[in-house]
This record gives structure tokens, C-alpha cells and sequence, in this order.
């Protein structure tokens, strides 16, 4: 009896990643050597050993799948990156293409010739074709299509017409269509036939004549009812639905909610046109939150992390330029003050207090409530219940902490006026910071925004020139 | 014939919460007004209305799915979410108790006696009562473990043992077994006579007597091959598969890389003792991802946002008290140069300029890089790669914009060797920001902690203290 050998998949991604880049330090070394030695006679050992090492990397490489070659391509800086992208087989190309984030696919295509890009594209369905076209030099593309038959080639045109964050743009149309009048073992009969069934078929579309979508027929039901049923009797007649205009969004939250595998595109119509299908949900869940928590700290897109310095400043400009102009605004309060500092310079010690505490209460709320409206959990009508409860979250943080940075205040400089408005000041700013808090998204989304979208920079923007001008205002009214 | 009314699922869901929100408004006005009109000939007429809305807002529950109606739970507060629990069926309790977040469900079960809780969980899977047993009270779980069958609460046990970021914790027990050497005729007979099948049941797991895994036979071999072949030569022999005490992180990668819908879990002798499914594994994505963006603003862990005042405060104190520390850290650094403020007190309204922009620039940093390892994209060993990098952007961004605030600062103040500290100090607080970014969560990974873990405060602490000393040093050295 032969023992059965597991794939054994988790656990071992950090591994593999490591036994590649071990692999490619041995190659880059010996070819470092070999081009120190060139003309001498150990040039061709060593040449030899650099073969070995490439081809044994290659072994390595033909072992894994397309989607740990895609990781791997992610996790090596771009010259290694190309070095392993050439040693992977051409028929393999199109499926880690696919894998592969946006920023890194770009760099991909970038080294592929057309001949290349339109090998690895031929096999492609028409889903596929569509997630890459926008990518692809322009006249790939159109080679492409010319070598479609008429129907993928609308299906193609069809999902590039939509958005990227809508339903039509994800849909991919693998189904299996069956009619509602035959019997179960028909339909058993149909699929032997078929050879195979697409990825992720847990139902089966019963359409009419004219393609209309009249209910679903789970696997299961089918697997465990009576062969001489029909499909009418066995199948789901309200199945969830999905149109091609919606929010892949919401689609996304509803396969969460309702645990879907597939389910049915319609268009208005109620003509079948496509599927919806977990896998891309995966993604889309990982992609959104992660364009939040980058939104959230100012950055423009998902960074290839070892993309040019020249890249890395484009997504990261914008929102530095921003923070530049609130800080200089934050500094110009300051400079209204600069009498009062003259004075008294412990001000200028004990001003940042006042701002960072602000600042940091104030990103603990906003990152509640854009995580909560990302969730759907908080629409804006909450906002006034929400914005009492910060403010009660605030008034005892700042009368507790800021009480204790009084004393500290006192301590330090003996002036019990200045603790107290020291206290004072940081209650009002942390005040600030909750109004701020639930105001900023709230109003974001209203305006029909993203609320992530910089919430890190502007609710520091708030707090420091806020907290500032609290403090030294306060100061100089009762202090000076 | 009839027409199929479809089930339209998304984009609806913050309709069904503003017709509950509204219907509970309608409850509790009426209801106010029952109160102040008390022995009143109107209250009768009132009452009815009452309870008409009532009636109203329980049909409306009535049609709505589990998934749904635990997402309205999460978005109401408290009064308004334990009036709905209220009318919610008994029956539905169990599945919408399942559904919920943690910190809604502890809320909820508060609110229920022992024998409703008992009533709920009666018919729950294994792996369900592990899920909820920790939130119950303590001889709730033991009446509810004695009542299950030796198997069950062995199960129960079993899961419990695992850490909650363990497969074991995670895994159910729905599993259908078959053995190698029949046909795919005879599985087909044995499903029909199961009448249902688990969810999320794509494939059936191949054990022998011993309940070693052999294999597991796709429900899609099942349907497009000959019902002749045995399920031997038909079933796949190396699928991926789990251990109980591997990390779920990982498990969820896998089944995010290889589009798994379910996975078998095997015990270290090869035996076949649990199952992994999407559902979970999507849960799991999105709890995670949640935790990094609460981590990474200072917040302990999943607030509901309508919890109490006094719960919000104890999720935000620690953090806050970390940051009241680093602030009253960065206050003394500008103390010690109080002296040069006094004699410039432009330095004080330029100081959090140089502060602020590298807090915001070792936040980019700091969040990509988090995100990155998060994905597993970046293990502990490209950090000289990385930081060359980052260190590149610092140097081209603190010259660029250090430059551009040079020059602000000197049509300001009117003094060049001004200008030319606030570039310098910039310059090199970019630099330390880059630097800290990178080193923060790349030390944190190494000594095995979260590098998501208030990544933020620390970042920002460092950049203040750190700019604050740049600054006012180099000031302090060229300008007095």
C-alpha cells in the first residue's frame, strides 16, 4: 500500500519565500565571483555552479504554486523579482499574472514582450482578459479580442464597461445553466458529460428558454433528492441575486452575511448574465480593508514595498503637502502667542502635551467610527447619540488626565494656576478631538466621501492648532 | 404561472435598519406618550397604536434573515437593541447569538435568563457551543455539556482546548466520510440517503477504518466522472490539509491562496478529526484586519460603538496613558531648551512643524510596513533593504519640503540661518521617522509581538521627542 503524501500548505509560505531568496543570494554571489574571475580558469566551475544553483531554483519554483510564486514575486525587491519571473515556466505566466497585486503586475508586464504577454493571455477566460486589459499595451489588447469568438469578446467589452468596484466588473461567466422541466437524473447525465465543472459550482442556474433566471439548483439538493424529481420541485425559486451596476461592496457583505459560495448576476431584465463567486469576494474584503487602513494614514494606494523612491513619493506627496500646510497653520497659532511665550516659556513645554494627548484621542475615535461606517454598522443618523457618549468619554479622560498632568505641571514650575489650566486646556481639546472625531467621517460620508480618507491627517490637524490656541489662549487670559 | 419573486439582498441593508430605527421611534413615542397620559381616556387608543407598531416591527424581524438581524443588534444602542432582542422568536435566538460580534453578544446574553439561553443553544452544533461557551455562565455550560452524547462533549472539549487563533478552535465536525474502495454509485446512494447535506460540503473526505484521511473525493469528480469508478481512483490524494494546533492566520492565507471552500483538519497521526470552511476563514479575514487598524490606533480590541461610557474608557485608557508618558517625555526635551526659546521664540512656533510632519511621514511608514508583514510579505530579514529605501524617501522629502518651509520660515523671521535649521531639522527628524518606522515593527516581530501594537503612539512619540531635540538642538548650536 503507498503512503499517502499530504500537501502540507500552511505554515511554510515565510519557509518557501526564504529557500528562493537563499537560492538567489547563492546564484548572485557565484555570479558576482564569476564576473571578478572572467578569462581566469576557475570561470567555468564556477560558471557551472551558478547553472546548478539557477536550476535547482527552477525545481524549487515548478514545486509551488501559481499563487506562492505570485507571493513570492511580491515579497523580492525588483531585480530579484525579475531574475525569478524569467526562470518560471511560460505556460504558467497567465495564472500568476492573475495572482499578483496590481502594483507588482505592473512591473511584471513590463518585462514581457507582446509575444510573450499574448501567450500567457491566450488561454484566459473572458473575466480574466477584462481584470488584465487595462494593464496591457494597447495593441495586445486588440490582438487579443480579434482572436475572441463573439461572445466572450462582448463579455470581455461588458466587464470592462463597469467600474472596478461594481458587480459586472468581478462577474466571471463560468455557469452551469440547466432547465427547470427535466429530472434530476437528466441533469446528473448533463453534467458527466460536461468532463468538468467550473471552479466553485455549489448551484447550478436554471434559466428559461430565453435565458431568464428562474430559481438555483444547489449541489447538494441535487446530490441528495430522488434522480426522478424534476428541477422545479428540488430547486431554489428565491435565490439571492446580484445586478451588474451594484456595489461590489455590498455584494461582498452579503456573501459574508449569508455565507455564499456563488450566486447568480441578473440583469435588469432578470436574464442570467454572469456569477458572483466567494474567491473574488476574498479578495475584495482584503482589499478594502486595507485601502482603509493606507486611506487612513494618508497614503494614495496600495505600495509595492519595494517599489522605486520615486513611486514611494508620488503615493506618499499628497498627504505630507496637506500635513504641511495644517502644521504651518498650527504654527502660525503659535506665533499669535509668541508674546505670551516670551513670558512665560514653560508654555512653550508644555504646550505639546495638550496637542499630542489630543491628537491621540482623537484617531482612537475616528478609527472606531470609520471602521464602524466601513461595517455599515453606523449610518449617519446616529451621529448625536454617538457624539454624547465621545463627549462623556472625553470629559472624564480630560479631567482625569489632565489632572494628573496639572499636578505634574505644578510640580514642575510650582504654579498652581498654570496646572489648572493646564487641566483645563487638555479637557477642552480632548473635547475637541471626540467632536472632531465623529464629525469628520460623519460629515465625509454625507458629502458622499470616503471617510477614511486622510482621517489620521485632518484629526491632527484639528487637535494641534486646537489644542494650541486652548492652551496658550487660556494661558494668557488667566496667567499673564 | 408564477412568477419567482427573487430575494434582493444587498444595498438594502441600511434601509432595513433606518425601517427598524424608525418603527422603534414610532414604539417610543407612542410609549412616552402612553407614559405622560397615564389614566387618560386617550391611553387605550395610545396602547393600540403601541402595539400595532410592535406587531409591525416583529413581522419586519420575522422576514429578515439571522445574519441581518445580529447586524441591526450591532448598529442599535443598547435599549433600543435589547427591545428588538426581545421580539425576536425563541427559536432564533441560537443562530443569531452565532452571528453576532463578541462584544454585542455579551450583552445580549446579560440579558437573558438561564433556561432562555438553554432553549437557544439546545439544538447548536459542537463547534457552535465551543464558540458561545466561554460568554455563558458557568452551570448554564455545564447543564448544556451534560446534555450532549459522550461524542459531542468530547468535541466540546476538544475545541475548547485550542487558543482562538488555533484551527482547532475553529474547525466543525460536519463532516461526510466515505471509504476508497467503493464506487462513486454507491456514494451517490449513501449522500441520497442522508437527506441533507453539511454546508459548504465541496468535497467528501476518503478515511479507512482507522479514520485516517486518505484523500478527499471534489462533489465535482463526483458529479462529471463514470459511477462505475471506484472513489479511489477518481478521489484526490494530496489535498491541503490542517493541523488542530496550527495557527489560523495561516490556515486563512491558505485558503485565501489556494480558493478552498472547505479543508479537512487531520490529528499528527493522520486521523480525520475536524473541518475547515470559508465562512469562518472570511470571518476571520476581516476580524483580523480589524484588530491591526484597532491595534494600530491604541485601541485594546473591538469596541461596540454603543457600549458604555465606562467600558469605552477602559478599552482607550492604556493607550492614552502610554501617550500621556511620551508627551510629558517630548515636554521636558523642549524644557531642557527653554533657554534658547526664551532668547528666539520663533522656535516655538516652528518646533511642532518639524514634529508634526515627521509624526505624519513615520506614519506612512510605519502603516505600510505593518501591512505588509500582516500579509506575510515581509519577514524580519529585508530590513536593510527596506530601510535603504525609506531612508532615500526621508532624504528627497525632508530636502523638497524641509526646503520649502526653510523658506517660509525665513520670509517669516527674516533670518537665513533660520531657514536653513528648519531644513536641516527636518531633514534629519524625516530621517529618524524612516528609520523608526521600519525598526519599530521589524523589533516588535522579532521578539514575537504584534507589530500593529500601537504602532502609531510609538512612532509619534519618537517624532516628537526626537524633533523637538533636532530642532531646538541645532538652533541651539547655530543660531545663539
Amino acid at each position: 500500500m503507498s503512503e499517502v503524501e499530504f500537501k502540507k500548505a500552511p505554515d511554510s509560505l515565510q519557509d518557501r519565500l526564504a529557500q528562493v531568496v537563499d537560492l538567489l543570494h547563492r546564484h548572485k554571489l557565484v555570479e558576482d565571483l564569476a564576473h571578478r574571475q572572467e578569462g581566469h580558469q576557475h570561470a567555468r566551475v564556477e560558471n557551472l555552479v551558478h547553472r546548478q544553483n539557477l536550476a535547482e531554483l527552477q525545481r524549487k519554483l515548478d514545486e509551488l504554486h501559481p499563487a506562492d510564486i505570485a507571493h513570492i514575486l511580491e515579497a523580492l525587491p525588483l531585480g530579484d523579482r525579475l531574475t525569478v519571473w524569467q526562470l518560471v515556466k511560460a505556460e504558467r505566466d497567465g495564472d500568476i499574472l492573475l495572482e499578483v497585486s496590481d502594483a507588482v503586475r505592473e512591473s511584471l508586464i513590463a518585462d514581457m514582450d507582446d509575444h510573450e504577454i499574448l501567450a500567457a493571455t491566450r488561454d484566459m477566460d473572458a473575466d480574466e482578459l477584462a481584470d488584465l486589459a487595462p494593464e496591457l499595451p494597447r495593441d495586445v489588447v486588440h490582438e487579443l479580442m480579434d482572436s475572441l469568438d463573439a461572445q466572450d469578446r462582448e463579455r470581455v467589452r461588458s466587464a470592462l464597461s463597469y467600474e472596478e468596484d461594481q458587480v459586472g466588473a468581478l462577474m466571471d461567466f463560468e455557469m452551469v445553466t440547466i432547465r427547470e422541466d427535466v429530472s434530476l437524473e437528466v441533469v446528473l447525465r448533463y453534467l458527466r458529460r460536461l468532463k468538468e465543472l467550473p471552479g466553485h459550482t455549489d448551484k447550478l442556474f436554471v434559466v428559461d428558454y430565453d435565458g431568464i433566471l428562474k430559481g438555483v439548483l444547489p449541489v447538494k439538493r441535487l446530490l441528495v433528492n430522488d434522480p426522478e424529481k424534476l428541477v422545479v420541485e428540488v430547486m431554489a425559486s428565491d435565490p439571492v441575486i446580484f445586478h451588474p451596476d451594484e456595489d461590489a461592496h455590498d455584494a461582498a457583505q452579503a456573501f459574508e452575511r449569508y455565507d455564499l459560495i456563488s450566486a447568480p448576476v441578473v440583469d435588469r431584465t432578470g436574464k442570467l448574465t454572469g456569477r458572483l463567486t466567494i474567491d473574488e469576494m476574498v479578495d475584495l474584503i482584503r482589499e478594502e480593508s486595507e485601502t482603509e487602513v493606507l486611506n487612513m494614514a494618508g497614503l494614495r494606494e496600495e505600495e509595492d514595498i519595494f517599489a522605486s523612491v520615486w513611486k514611494s513619493l508620488g503615493n506618499r506627496w499628497a498627504w505630507l503637502a496637506v500635513n504641511l500646510i495644517t502644521a504651518f497653520v498650527a504654527s502660525r497659532v503659535i506665533g499669535m502667542f509668541e508674546g505670551s511665550i516670551e513670558k512665560l516659556v514653560a508654555l512653550a513645554a508644555l504646550m505639546p502635551i495638550v496637542a499630542g494627548i489630543g491628537g491621540n484621542s482623537g484617531n482612537q475615535t475616528i478609527t472606531m467610527i470609520v471602521r464602524a461606517m466601513a461595517l455599515d454598522q453606523l449610518g449617519t443618523s446616529n451621529t448625536s447619540r454617538l457624539l454624547r457618549k465621545e463627549l462623556a468619554v472625553a470629559l472624564i479622560n480630560g479631567l482625569v488626565w489632565g489632572g494628573v498632568i496639572g499636578v505634574v505641571a505644578y510640580l514642575l514650575y510650582g504654579s498652581w494656576s498654570l496646572g489648572v489650566v493646564m487641566t483645563g486646556a487638555m479637557t477642552l481639546n480632548l473635547l475637541l478631538a471626540a467632536l472632531m472625531g465623529v464629525l469628520i467621517p460623519m460629515t465625509l460620508a454625507r458629502v458622499g466621501r470616503d471617510p477614511a480618507m486622510g482621517a489620521s491627517v485632518m484629526i491632527t490637524a484639528m487637535t494641534d492648532s486646537g489644542g494650541f490656541f486652548i492652551f496658550l489662549g487660556l494661558a494668557t487670559l488667566f496667567l499673564l
